[in-house]
Parts: structure tokens; sequence; C-alpha cells
């Protein structure tokens, strides 16, 4: 072992690494009604909306659980019982919203592109022209299966231009990946706590148009994910409905603390280019392909094609970096043989540089000459 | 201030005061792969069936989110949608059942008795003969709306006798009442992460009769509140379907590790029984009310009536107590003005006794001479 007894570092989707003052946070009881409790869940919900500049139309609805179940919560609150979405399908976080809406029992469709394909725009231009009973447009900006960067800005035009609402899945995008809704018009966006703003896992949040959301009452198909009331209730009480998770919004609002002072979107844009540019071009070094060309692939997380080379057993990789004090990701791809590397969480050039040179290491330890794929 | 910057002692129903030791767990992150994490979250899963002697008849199936999210994934997995509930009410969390119910879509009756009265397991016994279409009794164990213990095992017997599921929301009292499930019949019982096992909240879970868990598939209403496809799902994988979390599950782990060396349902039911005798005691010398006699008073939260002297004014009495370091609860009853005092958390002779000590001190200096309430 190389580390000393240091947690390992995370180079993946989530749990992430999170800073040490952002855990030392957690290290205090708050009742639910403390004055510091809701001036601190007031001041999350606030720099949330301003992260995506929609203070003045929209709110934030903070709700238990993981990002799924502010997915989940998002849209059976926004789709009425008699609406009709449309998803944007191009991997696995696509298709659980798919899921998501068989268990509401709300009318969809789907248009699905390949898991290495930009969702289209133009696809969905034609669709909302042919089908005038589709109420709702959702998309995933990130979809963590490839690491794939959806062309939001596109379809929110689209999606506007024919009058439609549009809910964004931004669970592994919001906060590096700039968005503003006074340029993309969206219904809702949502994410958690623990992807680009490196708090820790345990609650999601919806900033969501107020005027859509005021009309949204009786929505909902579960209590726990009654979005419309959980906002209701937080503007008349300044309460959680149930009990919040008190550490998880402390170490929250720390976490948006040191985001903020280390410059916002930008910065952490900045960051995690840095930290995906050093993860890209070591591993093509050594002879890796990334699933996606530069133009498409998010600062988030990378997907590399398995190498031909027979030495390089995944698991084994795996465990050894592991060892060494670096947990990767396996693959989620259905068409191809991959593996993916994260670039977020709190890593800077030092872990990036220290991970490849222990990928080197390894490598040179498998037997493993080079990491070129078998040709497709 | 009598005391320094220390965090205030809540004397709530919840968020609880946590040991330091419980709070420093969070001081780490880990992967969701992780296989100490795994460890942890089996070892959490397996002490929690051992608290109610169901190994080898139930399984745990933990949920994220309040306690709430579990009671709701508890009905909606396990309540068919053509089955039918009756609910026992005497309180707000037994109405809170009802409100599932009500977005779950499944059909049901209620009996409902005063907050200060037990649950009737011979109306119960009359009401499931008539009605033979009940499928599931659900009951809340002890009523945090009031403090009321419910008798769980007269209502166990009876549903038992009809061959009906009996569902127990133990939410403030599992781990800290005892209960068998070697005696006591229960298709499930559910609590969460904060009350008597005194973890932070973000989760919760219920232990379930796993032949009958078997045959819940398609039952539930959302995807993320579906205690079906969680537990097979961590059966298969060993981890979570969706974002563990982390840092939740390791601070409960640690809870319940101090939890059993301190002597487990015994002394957890030790501690918090002394602490509710220094309290009820200190407060009738002081001429306070409970509104319990002391055989339905559960050891867990006690409920006072508003005393009648006019100086006595309760936002006065919360601010000040506050402000020397103790958090209390307003009440919740419907039928009289009242508030609420916990004995619940990590909290024991010394911080009951300088507690009541406060108590006594802030009552003189706010001119209060005694807490008899007002003759009904």
């Amino acid at each position: 072992m190389s580390v000393d007894k240091q947690d390992p570092w995370l180079l993946t989707p989530g749990p992430l690494t999170t800073s040490m003052e952002t855990k030392q946070a957690m290290l205090h009881d708050w009742g639910s009604r403390d004055a510091s409790f809701i001036e601190m869940n007031a001041r999350v919900r606030n720099e949330l909306i301003k992260i995506v500049d929609a203070d003045g139309t929209h709110v934030c609805v903070p709700i238990q659980g993981s990002g799924t179940f502010a997915v989940e919560a998002t849209l059976g609150t926004l789709i009425p019982r008699d609406g009709k979405a449309l998803i944007l399908i191009n991997g696995a976080y696509g298709k659980r919203m798919a899921k998501i809406l068989d268990y509401a029992g709300r009318s969809y469709m789907t248009q699905e592109t390949a898991e290495d394909v930009p969702v289209d725009a133009g696809t969905l231009d034609a669709l909302l022209s042919q089908d005038t009973t589709i109420t709702h447009v959702l998309v995933v900006h990130c979809e963590t299966t490839s690491g794939i960067l959806n062309p939001i800005a596109d379809v929110a035009n689209v999606v506007k231009s024919h009058h439609r609402s549009l809910i964004i899945d931004s669970m592994s995008a919001f906060g590096a990946i700039p968005i503003s809704a006074k340029e993309i018009a969206f219904d809702a966006i949502l994410a958690s706590s623990n992807k680009c703003l490196e708090g820790i896992p345990g609650m999601g949040f919806a900033i969501i148009r107020q005027s859509v959301l005021e009309g949204c009452e009786g929505n909902a198909h579960a209590l726990s994910l009654d979005m419309y009331d959980q906002w209701k209730s937080m503007e008349a009480t300044k309460q959680w409905r149930f009990t919040p998770p008190t550490h998880v919004i402390a170490a929250f609002d720390c976490a948006i603390s040191q985001y903020l002072a280390a410059g916002g979107v930008a910065g952490r844009n900045q960051r995690y280019s840095d930290n995906c540019k050093i993860l890209v071009e070591g591993m093509r070094e050594l002879g890796f392909e990334t699933l996606l060309p530069s133009e498409l692939q998010a600062p988030i997380i990378v997907t590399f094609k398995m190498p031909a080379d027979p030495a390089f057993v995944f698991d084994d990789f795996y465990d050894r970096l592991k060892d060494e004090g670096y947990v990767i990701y396996p693959g989620k791809l259905t068409v191809a043989p991959s593996f993916r590397i994260g670039c977020i969480g709190n890593l800077s050039k030092t872990e990036m540089d220290s991970a490849m040179a222990t990928i080197r290491r390894v490598l040179n330890d498998m037997g493993v000459n080079n990491g070129t794929p078998t040709a497709a």
C-alpha cells in the first residue's frame, strides 16, 4: 500500500470524495425547529436557485432520499395524471425515468438514441409537431451511463417553440455545467446533494418554475414524494414536512459555501475539466480509447473501451487500484465492454496526476502493454 | 447562558442528540461498492432484525429518507391494490397512514380513539369479525402525538386469530420498548435511524416477514418506495438500488454498536425510563400534570397540559429553555393546549437533572408559581 489509512479517492459517479470541512460540518445536532437549522436550510435553497440564474422565476424544493427520489418526486408532481411525457433516452437514467412513469401510471413515449449519440433536437421537433398530446419532455443533462453531454440548449429551444414543459435531470451536471434559466427555458431542473456540489448523499432537490408548481396540487403519486406539498409546507413553516436529514443539510450548506468561494460554476467546471484532461490524455497515451469524442464528453465521468490485451482483467485492475487508494467504476454500457473513471468530487491536479501514475504502475505490474481496445 | 457553545440538548421526538462517537463515524467517504461499506450495511441489517428476535423469519429492508418514507414504502409494498386496511388511530401518525393510503389508492377504514385513549383490541376483534374483506391492520406502537403506548401484544393476538396481516409503525419505540417476533405476530415493523437507536436522520427500515415480502412484487405505488425491489436488489448485489446515504449508514452502524454495548433493548429502556421518571416526578412537583396516567405513558416523550397560571407563556418558556441549552417541543394534541418534553436521545440522569433544575429556574424567572392546568 502506497497510501496510509486515508480513505481511498473515489473516481466514481458518486458517492464522492468530499472535503474534511464538509464532513466536519456534521459534528453537531440540530432540532428541526432550530433557528440556525432553519437559516441553513433557507440559505441552501436560495443558493441552489442562484446557481442556475432562476431567482425570481423558480423555487427550490428539497427532498429526502437519493437523486432518484428527487427525479420521481418531480416527475410525479409536475406531470398531471392526464399528461403525456416524451422521454429522450440515451442511457440508464433516461430509462429509469420511463420506469418511474410506469409506477406513477403516466402515459409516455420514448425517443431513444445509442449510448454514444446525443439526444436529437431535430427528431424531437418532428415528434412534437406530430403528437400534440405530448405535454412534457424529459431529458438527462449528462448521462452518467456513458458520460455524454446532451445538447440541452437545443432541446430547450425546440420544447419552448412547441409550448411544452421541459424537465431536466441534471443529477451529475448541476453546478459544474453552466445553465441559466434566463437563456434555457425549463420548468424543472433537478439534482442531488452529492454530485458536483460535493455534499454527502441523502437529499435531492428540484428548481421548479413557481407558476407551474402552483398548479400541481394533487398530482403526486406518493405522499413522501409530493413536491407541491413539500413546497407549500416549507413556505408556510420554514420547516420540512417530515424529519429533515439535518446533518446532510449542514454538510450541503458547508459544501455550497466552499463551492461559491472556489468560483461557483466557472471554478468547478474548470477544475473538473482539468481533471478530465489529465485523465483522458494520460489514458490515451497508454493506448486506451474513450467511448466518446472530446466534443461530446462532459468533464464528469469518462467511459473507456475495454482493452484487447488479454493481460488486462478488469476486476484485477479495479482491486489493485483500490488497494493503492483509488476507486474506479465498472461500465454500464449495454453495447460494449467498458469501464469508467470519474473526474468529480474533491479531487484536483495532485490527485489526478497521482491516480494516473498509479494506473501506469498497476498496468505495468499486470503486464499490460497498452490499452488499445479490440477494433470495433 | 449557563452552557458554553455546546449544542443544545434536544428533549424532542427527533432529530435527537446523538453521541460524538456516532457523529465522528461520518468523517469518512465510502464508495457504494466499497467492501467496508457493504460490510457495515449488512451488519446494520442483521442487528436490526435481532433487536426484535426476527432472525430466521423476517428480513430487514432499509430505505432512504425520513421515517414517513419507510412507512409509506412498507404500506405501499405490503398492501396489494385489491387489499383493504384497517387503521387504528389515536394521533397524528395514525392519521398520516390514512393519508398515505389515499395517495396510494388503497381501500381502508379507520377505528379512532381519543388521543389519550389506547387503541382498543376488543373493538378491533369485532371489526375483523364483521368485515372479512379487511386484509391488513395498521397500528402505531408509541403515538408521538401524545406519548401513549398502544397495547401491541393484544392487537397482535386479535389480528393473528383472524388471520390478517399486522403492520406496526414503531418509529419512536423500536429498540427501547421490547418486542419479540417470537411472541408478537407481525408481518412488518418499521422505524428510522434517528429515534431510540440514536443514529442521525436520513434512513428508515422495515423488518418484514420474508414469506410475505416474496409475494409483494408489483404492489408498490412508487419506484423509489418499492421495498420488494429494494430487497431483491440488495439480496442480489449487497448494494442499494440507488445511491445509499453512506454517512448516515456509517453513523447508524456506530450508534447500534454503542446500543448493543449499553445492553440493547433492556439498557435503552432502563435509561429512557429513568429519564422519564426524573422528568415526570420533577414536573409533577412543580404542579404540572401529564396528559397520560403512568400506565399508558411510554418512556419516549411526555405531554404536559398547559398551566393555568397566566404568567406561563409557552413561547417564552421555550425560548428561555433554548437559551439555556434545552430544546423542548410544542404540543400536537388536537383536543387541548399542551407541550411535550422528550426522554430519548443521548441523554441520561445528569442531563435530565440539569434540565429539571433549569426548568425550575426559568419558571421562577417567569414568575410562574406552579404548573397546575385549568381544571378540565
